[in-house]
């Protein structure tokens, strides 16, 4: 008890059982929702990609760039998610693609109920119903996106250099979950104290089979280490 | 129904009522929680702001730089929320002033009973219990902390430049529940497509009470209206 109010509320413990009974069934029915997911992209000839990221990371400028330099060798599919906004979505098919926006209307995580969706809507604007890549952007978040599995083949991790390079010890979950790390915004190393041995030094730490890559959108830097990760992905 | 993989679960829908109950009491209780975290910080003689912006976008070197202008005059303490590691608060520590860390434990976001818990740590510190500026900064996430009150007089969101001057709208909750909004890495802005007019615009639609400041901690330029916002708090 608090000896200054005098309070005995701690809703952190009150609750706690019926919170964590109701989260466990929740991510249980995400996770079979998932699966099924995965099963459908599939089906479509796709493997799909999760984009985890803070806000401003450069996700869908990554995208742009993606699309511009294998637009035409693969069919791409790109599934948007946001809070609010149909910005992501229209930048992605002013490069020529298909695209979906979903909107979380307030929760800080795409679901795999909400990407179930993303998928049909994708497929209605396919003829054939085929793709051979499907980017998954998630809601800019660090945190809560690296719980939910949406049936992604791999999930990707990115950090900015303005972030700084505390973040993978900071926010380890998106890290232990991922198959790659990029460093984005590589450019701006001269202006930064961001040292690139501690962000993948610690991501490593936190998860041995995590790869990093280091990219830059405007000078095209590690572009050619990103592009053999995707073709190492399709031609499976 | 899917009529490509016969899903007929939806976890959204299936549990939404269960789902809603619960954080709704969740939120009662935090509400009552964070009106006592505000008393007793009243009781200290403290005004306290809650600092709230994605990873990366400044937050403790902007406290670093405003214990330095003005821990001579004001009695400063910090409480630092993170979800791992107790780098911030050593950060503030070294700056001379008693500081806290919560770490979440996995949250995304700081709640009213770990605040609690940490007013009270804080006040271990000091030998009079008294103080003029509590800061709270928040776990790095741009959407989550918006929900949750914490006993603050004040609310600042914060955006740096890198991230780019669409996030007042994709993340709208952030700025309708703040006071003030500061543009942090002005001095990167030659090299960003970011637009003060836009961001600053997009926060006064959401919110037209909302003030924007511009402010790079290198330069120092912004600092002044910051200080006098703070010194406004103080002499009330």
């Amino acid at each position: 008890m608090c000896d200054t109010c005098g309070c005995q509320l701690n809703p952190e413990h009150a609750q706690d059982s019926r919170v964590v009974e109701i989260n466990r069934s929740l991510l249980a029915a995400n996770q079979e929702l998932a699966e099924k997911n995965r099963s459908h992209m599939e089906q479509m000839g796709a493997v799909a990609i999760n984009l985890i990221s803070s806000p401003g990371a450069g996700k869908t400028t990554l995208l742009e760039k993606t699309i511009e330099a294998l637009g035409e060798r693969y069919r791409i599919g790109v599934i948007e998610g946001d809070i609010e906004t149909e910005r992501d979505a229209e930048r992605i098919r002013a490069k020529g693609v298909p695209a979906v926006q979903l909107t979380t209307g307030g929760a800080c995580h795409l679901d795999a109920a909400l990407v179930h969706k993303g998928i049909h809507q994708l497929q209605h604007q396919l003829a054939d119903k085929r793709l051979d890549l499907i980017f998954i952007e998630n809601v800019g978040n660090l945190v809560c996106p690296a719980t939910f599995y949406l049936g992604e083949h791999k999930r990707v991790v990115m950090v900015s250099v303005p972030e700084g390079s505390d973040k993978p010890a900071k926010y380890p979950r998106a890290f232990i979950g991922s198959d790659l790390f990029i460093i984005t915004k590589t450019d701006l190393l001269p202006y930064f104290d961001f040292s690139i041995e501690e962000a993948s030094g610690a991501a490593k730490a936190l998860n041995p089979k995590i790869e990093t890559i280091c990219l830059s959108a405007p000078t095209g830097d590690g572009m050619d280490e990103w592009m053999k990760f995707l073709a190492g992905l399709v031609n499976r």
